[in-house]
């Protein structure tokens, strides 16, 4: 039967379906505990090998069209795919399609010059360098996009930035990052005051402070949040992407597509967080021939991950489908309802895994500790919780207040 | 932009939906307060005269075949109706969709003799009779469908049915029931003990004790539920639906489509709910000019309730697909988990609505008060949460046990 | 062990508390069913009796002094008896402690004229006749106290008063009134327009639209919430109660013990209801020797609302001694804290015991359906959860801000 | 106004929470940063010289009686400085009255020769080493306290000890365990089968095999959790506590007054994170003064956070009340109550606090992340939520049964 709708499914992504999931099984998983829990550089070569893996079996970068070395899957059948690939923490990077460097290629593939292009963007997507995204500072909520300090004064054919960033994720060791920075500071549209400009990382004008020990956690590399400082850091004027002043929307238009594939990506982990909790319930002896999977509580909260679960990725996919069929713009709302359904969705999953795990489930030993820790975020970065309610709600009052 | 996906919904239902809609608006809300919270009795010529309404508008009757005197819908195409219909308590009864009717119309079109269909079925599906169906007994746990003392025993080529019913819905002014009764105590199978039978109500050995008062309304007769007796109640052999010892395997049969038809109109009335609040909450004033809509915490009630909303009604439709493509049996795991969650969303938004309406809530001056009163049973009828959840739980682990 | 703290419990309510429980028990519960869900009116003969037995066994009336015929229990001392009495909706109304009519005996003994006590407030007390307090008004989200249109303008000696109120509670059958009116709309203020006014209801310029129908009853006599009208109402300037625009301090100071009286009576409400839910658990049958409280969903329901009526009775306990103490004012964030959070815990613990009931449980065979239907105002009336949470978090950040 | 119940406070307690208040502020939370997330050992010199700074002012060791070392206070007076305690993470340590030691104090104080005492407990009580505790086995539910593999076998006037365990806290540095172990494992009572035996850990028997990666941190020392191996491990017969055979009744006399000082430790860090909430809240600037703490839904969750836990406290206050009146045994339904109570309301109050911190709340740069990591075992350890509920409901229904 089918657990996916036919609408939101193509004869192509489900043929490509159980080809990425024995991927995932056979090779990723494998790696996991040592590549997340250990040395993320360390296996840097391991990982590489099996980009080569997945391009040979052409299944690399799912989300780029065939002239750019990908398959060519629209934004919902990538979804479909990206719940698969989400089920392991090295899904995406191995097939080149983890944030942030996804979005920085959905963005420059439209907006970036043909200059940037050939120079970033193509080795971006053959996965031979990493990208990062310098947005949010620590001196602003993040929740107001518009609220920014970092400064980029146009001097001669150079811009000039002065900032200070956070959460900058994966800007170690990445190639290049683009930044957000006020030029217009006196446009009289706040959201017309701000731009997006490509920066190369061995800029003597950039320094990466430290890799944010984040939950426990510095990580390195790929696996790393950065706060980074730009000081008289001077770019070609060139640099730019898209149009001055049009920050604001790019960062919108990154966002939309954006937030269906960490959407998918939680609903891999929470398929996954699934299967280890029935497992464990199946397993877990409380007396003789007595197991945690016979508790009534354990059933109960099974189901109820079960149903949350399946209402997320119908959710999802309809939103993915919207984009594609009406843009980002006309799915706001339904962009604004998965980001916060979803996320809420995830974190319960993982809570009610890791208490099914006892003891097990706090430590190192599986991945529910890495889920639970890194993936709180979900319900704050991207806008948090709140953000997202308030913005469909007004959306929605409007439509009756109408009437 | 699309409300609901395209695969869910034909191009002749898309051209349906507004004219129900606006049949919903312009004839059965103006009906409402009287006939619901009035007496209902007093209300049935304004009714059947808008059934003709109905019928000369060709909408009536939109789950039965063309031949039958309906639109010939699907399961799938009908629960896009329902959704509208929903939105006003009168709407199911006035296109003479409502349970149990629907149910016994589903049921004796397969299952019912020649006889039993020109007698009852063909008047029911006109509209002309209302029937009921008797299998709740107040002795047994109803989350025990094999748990029950009704007796009918074969006497020559009748019936004799002896027992004790409730919730036998709309039995006040109902035709004819359809009864559950063991026929075959001894069988080693439990779930092959019940048979059901059709019984006219005129019968001298049938008996409606009262119309149940429930959370303060006794109703009359569609809007009741009645409890009821057969005593040495005798019937034809004839009139068995299916075959005997059937009757657990019908009554599934009965429930499965009825899920869908239950799931959808809660929506419908979840959508009629949340219009009230954001239009109570854009017009009342705290302040001047500061009215509850402007309170953050209403906001995020309503998109709360806007996502919940929507998760339903992807899940049901697309369990809808599922039954109509595989059956009722296949889609057992959605049909558990479409009658769980919606149910309790359906509670959360009525509840948050009452809060935004504040006092006027909980006066019988809304319809609010009728649904947060007669829809709190959706957590209990065919089937409670619990057992719905285990059901899904059990189902869902038993795959991961396989592993 | 003792359940209330002793701290909270003196000696002398040790030794109340089983004779009150006893009159509960074997007095009140076995009215119940009928003055609740019957004419409640037809049972006044039988509750005078009872309070002629209460005030024989020197029960009757225990927030009230000794000298006023009351036992002189202190508000902390009164709380656990409230505790007792709120387990049976006729509890409070027997021993003469209820709403309004408690607000109202403690509003007149501290602010009103001897005049007004010698001619109404004794009576009151005696039982001899009842009041309503008119406040709320349709027109107006009762949320902001100080949005009211009723104005009481002074004419000579005599204040004329217009406006329209609801939840009148227990105004049909009232002797008098006391009504919340403007008398100097002009004062900069906003706190110190209004006063209050004792008008008694034989007055022609008084009139009772209606017994609002709330929950599908619209009840009669003390059960029950009138719609009321003042046209050109006169009385005595005499009549008002404490100073002129004293009314929104007087009704704060109405308010604080009226909170710990209801939060009491919620309390004894939820004990009885989980009392029920025990014995139907226990008595219920799944399976042959198999009960519902077996199941582990029901216990782990049962184990949580325990642990909120504890936790609600120690804080109602604590509050009520602080108000003893220092105060209602010092206790405000107490207050606030209180209001919503047995607010809450009550309609979750009947709401679950309705679920334990099934379909019983949504008849009218039970008080259950009269708890979830008339306590559903507990969240709204005396300020909705949304206000007290306001009040209680800005009280806290204040102090936090200060640092 | 009083924050704790006069009932629930002396004189000398009151006199002495300012006191140590100081000294967490002072002394404490300055350290914490750098021991917490740095290395603990390399702290050590300090936080003994903090120890020092503690006895001097006659603040160390509360829980312990002059006579040891201490302030001789009583379980409950203890209570309340526990709370002032937990603020820090540092502050059960450098008072030394820290778990797995305290629990080892007060089981050995009752139940140990005065050999074993001399030894081993006095330089515990005065803090110049420290033990630990191993009972929880990898192979075994923890939920099931019976249900262990480890043995110890009388061989001559010697045990001998083989078994494997985990979670035993603190073990790296310690100088001696009390193991859990079967001594008669043929006993027909199972709960008689187990017993408490002290192992120095310089035994050669005795392996640390690691400190357990949890939730991102290894630890060390103190702030550790080790998996520990017992291979023919010998020790003196003479190293039993208590009865053999006693193991398990010692196990629950150990943990009642356990879980007080948990839930005390677990309401101080709530009020830390409440105060962390509301100062991050009154200083984040969203727009232009316009501040967090302005928007009303973290207003309402302050509101919550702040309900739940005063009723936390009333709760583990009564309780302790009643265990130091009744016995533990007497007030096991209360100990249940608040170990899941508490250890929920923790949970939330630091997940809300994290929301409110947004990209900050999920960085090590605050203690949140410690708390949201290391509690997250509060609802696993010393009996899993549902175990106590399961527990408190049988306990609960058994009254009502019996009826």
């Amino acid at each position: 039967m089918e657990a996916i709708p036919a609408l939101f499914i193509s004869d192509r992504v489900k043929e490509l379906i159980p080809r990425y999931q024995q991927f995932v099984r056979e090779e990723l998983i494998p790696l996991e505990q040592g590549a997340i829990y250990g040395s993320f550089k360390a296996h840097l070569p391991s990982l590489n090998a099996l980009r080569k893996k997945a391009k040979s079996e052409g299944l690399f970068a799912p989300h780029l069209s065939e002239q750019e070395g990908g398959l060519g899957l629209s934004l919902l059948e990538f979804a479909s795919i990206s719940e698969i690939l989400g089920q392991s923490p090295l899904g995406h990077y191995v097939f080149n399609c983890q944030a942030p460097d996804i979005g920085n290629m959905e963005l420059m593939h439209r907006f970036a010059s043909e200059e940037l292009k050939s120079t970033y963007l193509i080795p971006l997507q053959k996965g031979e360098i990493r990208s990062c995204f310098a947005m949010t500072e620590p001196e602003h909520a993040g929740s107001n996009p518009i609220h920014l300090s970092t400064q980029a004064r146009l001097d001669g054919d150079e811009f000039v930035i002065n900032g200070h960033k956070w959460f900058t994720s994966s800007a170690d060791g990445a190639h290049f990052t683009i930044v957000m920075a006020i030029t217009d500071p006196e446009n009289l549209n706040p959201y017309q005051r701000a731009s997006m400009i490509l920066v190369p990382l061995d800029n003597p004008g950039y320094r990466l402070i430290r890799n944010i020990s984040i939950m426990g956690d510095e990580g390195e590399d790929y696996l790393s949040h950065g706060e980074v400082a730009f000081k008289d850091c001077r770019v070609p004027a060139s640099n730019l992407i898209g149009e001055a002043g049009a920050g604001f929307a790019l960062a919108q238009e990154r966002l939309g597509p954006g937030r269906i594939h960490h959407c998918m990506r939680w609903i891999g982990i929470c398929e996954r967080v699934l299967e280890l909790t029935c497992k464990r319930a199946s397993s877990r002896e409380l007396n003789p021939n007595h197991f945690l999977a016979d508790q009534q509580s354990i059933q109960h909260g099974i189901a109820e991950s079960a149903a949350e679960i399946k209402a997320s990725r119908l959710m999802v996919l309809q939103t993915a489908y919207l984009i594609e069929k009406y843009g980002a713009k006309a799915a706001k709302e339904d962009i604004s309802t998965i980001k916060f359904y979803v996320s809420n969705v995830l974190m319960r999953v993982i809570d009610k895994a890791i208490q099914v795990h006892g003891a097990l489930g706090i430590t190192d030993d599986t991945l529910l500790s890495f889920w639970y820790r890194h993936e709180r975020g979900a319900k704050i970065y991207d806008g948090p919780d709140e953000v997202h309610k308030t913005v469909l709600a007004k959306r929605i009052i409007k439509n009756y207040s109408a009437k």
